[in-house]
């Protein structure tokens, strides 16, 4: 997330006080999405054709506006600028309009509406969904590295053994990996992958079933881990049973030194 | 959900309390379930060529005591009637029937069905179902507007990318917003969209796959949420942590009384 | 589930207890088994061309054995018999097996190995997961018309709307409530219905995509109501909030107690 | 998992101190990805051809490492070795690269690659993962039995039934298994199964919508037992119901004994 130190003293501050100013962020909003809708627009040949120019023209101005925007923000805070991954982010689908989009490069043309993702920096509530997201993927990271384990291991098997026979299925590591990805996502794993396999190898089925099984059972647990984690997180709240272990030990406690009061109250009595 | 409120006084409560009496109730529900019937047995050519217009006076009786239960109701309510979203329901479905379905209005005879939803608003167990469903719409509003987000943007890189070459499956944003809903539902993805594309595009898979796992990403978290949501809306219950919180505490303040009356106790006895 | 009531008196606690007895439901689950394995065999023309006669003698003893403890245990019971719900399964699934198997009854030989579903019945832990499974539906109900409901206006509206242009998809009720089970599913339904059927009808993507959407959502909600009401079930063990709760209420009482006890304590001294 | 026993005297705690050593540990872990990286490096028939046999040759020297390291632990441990199921794994994974992969044995060739699954012994965070996986079997086992049942009982009903007509789909007990297995995962159910078989035996429907409802019901039972089990398991941490209960019930003792003290200094008093 992207936070404007107003409080920072000299020009810089004043930078800050500027792009940060509520005003400007709005405009700035209102400038994504009007990007996006010209994006969106120029997709269309008849628009393109016709009023394709202006549209151009918007989006440089535009493009022109948020460069404006980083390099004010760069000249502000130099190399903490890129400390803020949203930035970076920002700088980056920035950049993509200035690379030439010519000969392999075309694609990048098609990359500028990454530019529309900006707007997640820019409303808070998405800002927060996002970050939900992303903080429940570094614990899954165990079980990424091993479904990437079990991918190998399969897409190894699956080349050497259907190979030579379905060079389009399972040609090299790369066309078995998608091959693979196609029939864990169970998309015509039948029909499109297994039955024409098993025509050539009529074991093929436990290669199939078996890593089908595997595949959905360790997503499935990958789903619950994040579910149980999702739950968990909410213990920091009020009220949950973590805060009513604490104070029932303080209660016990106070009763304890109830004890140790009638005791002392009892004896000159005893 | 409409109640009625038999306590009011002059006709308009007359109103309120003949059509809340259970036994009309009971008889509009009657009546809806005999006009779906009606409208499903009127789908059988032979049944329509035969006894087709003796259904067609049934369904008309039952339409005109429909509009007379709506007249009555918006009688006695006026504007107030609008402020209940099922009677407003109501008004449409029922609307419906009276819009000449000619020419390209002709769909609309088929909506005419729409009318055994308000069963929904009839029924107790299932107003509370529906509003149960409803009810965890907007808390899911920032996941929603993510998933729109990320749909534009693959649909802007989709159509600028394969459009040409793929009139059919990214001819324009409108086609690759329902190929890639088609995707996002795993259906076919690989062999009816993502192979075609990857013998013109080899490293068209880059965006399927990645566009796949962040779909079905984003909407198993959207799962979660509800999960979660749910989960959490029943600690309102008696005997949940937030209740054990405030009893917890009211027994802290006791024993800390105690302890005052203990010491009080001792101070003469010292 | 079957108990065998061995403190009855007479000859009905004579059959009850030898039927109960340990042995004989050994005996009984091992013929159930074997009956099973019989019936796979026979599915192999080689097999059933061989050594079927001699399969099919065994299943007739089993068959004999098993009609054999039913009419014992409907003796010893009487009426009372039909009021356990699964001796009701027992005899229908042992009776089909009895009706002359011929003409359109034919597929009632095949229904035979149904009576492998008696082992539920013997082995415990499967019977307490069965009976797990069917205690979850009863809650659901009102989310079952929901759908129920929902599928019958789905199919008016397909069948009035696409019936005539596409018989084999929507020709009538029955065609359309099928093929919106299959786009339910998700199975094709893009590729093999929603396409097709918008070359006739482009705006029929409004009705597959809401369709999906409330459908997928109203299942997604089934389930979650499934998990809710999984995780509230636990709450009937030891150490749950609920126990907590009156734990705490009685520890309470015995402080408002002790405050009593002081008060006394402090009058005489006061 | 594999420990190594450092403390144990004599020449077989040198070799356990050897091999635990974490400097062989690393070599191992290197080793094994290496050997992962030639087993799929091996199947471009292009690298094949050219560096295949200095590939093969680094193969059998990392071979050769891994039985010296089996060789050593065997030696050192004698028959207890076997008790460690991780090691009995390794010693299968690398068995297998000493059979004459020859004749109908070369499929043995491709399943090298299994030795990559070594990497999850080696490496703590991924072996914490497999056995949390392999944890929750045995509780699914009751599920699993009845999975099995109806998978049986509908595979001998659709290959007496649809066998004769379509061998391809139903033609003995394994195909009618596997197709099965297909409409479970609701892969071309209908396109592929369903509406084939309907023209043939219309009322098929009812046998294949049962199938998914009933299968995809128990599934969803499966998944929401092992999240209930996940969310159970996380009780044997401190601050949950568990733990609150036993430090209530101390509690209460000790308020009791405040109780006696009380009453036994009220007695002198009174």
């Amino acid at each position: 997330m992207t936070t404007y130190d107003t409080q920072l003293p000299g020009w810089r501050g004043t930078i800050e006080r500027f792009i940060g100013h509520h005003l400007v962020q709005h405009l700035l909003v209102f400038l994504i999405i009007v990007n996006a809708l010209i994006l969106g627009l120029e997709t269309d040949p008849d628009i393109h054709s016709t009023i394709g120019d202006y549209l151009m023209a918007i989006d440089h101005v535009i493009l022109v506006i948020f460069i404006a925007e980083l390099a004010l923000l760069m000249a502000a805070r130099g190399w903490r600028f890129f400390r803020d991954a949203w930035s970076v982010f920002d700088l980056i689908v920035i950049g993509i309009a200035l690379v030439p989009a010519t000969g392999s490069l075309s694609v990048l043309r098609a990359l500028r509406v990454l530019r529309v993702l900006r707007l997640i920096n820019k409303v808070e509530s998405m800002r927060t969904v996002v970050a939900g997201l992303l903080s429940s993927l570094p614990s899954l990271g165990s079980v990424f590295s091993l479904i990437l384990i079990i991918f190998y291991v399969a897409a190894v098997i699956a080349t050497n053994t259907f190979g030579q026979a379905f060079p389009e299925l399972f040609g090299d590591m790369f066309m078995s990996s998608f091959t693979l990805f196609q029939v864990m996502t169970l998309e015509s794993w039948s029909e499109g992958v297994a039955r024409p396999v098993m025509e050539h190898f009529p074991y093929a089925w436990i290669f199939f079933v078996l890593f089908i099984l595997i595949a959905t059972f360790v997503i499935v647990n990958l789903f619950i881990a994040v579910i149980v984690d999702s739950l968990n997180s909410q213990s920091s709240k009020p009220g949950n049973p973590a805060s009513l272990d604490s104070e029932l030990k303080a209660l016990r406690r106070e009763v304890a030194e109830l004890r140790t009061l009638l005791i002392e109250l009892k004896r000159p009595n005893g």
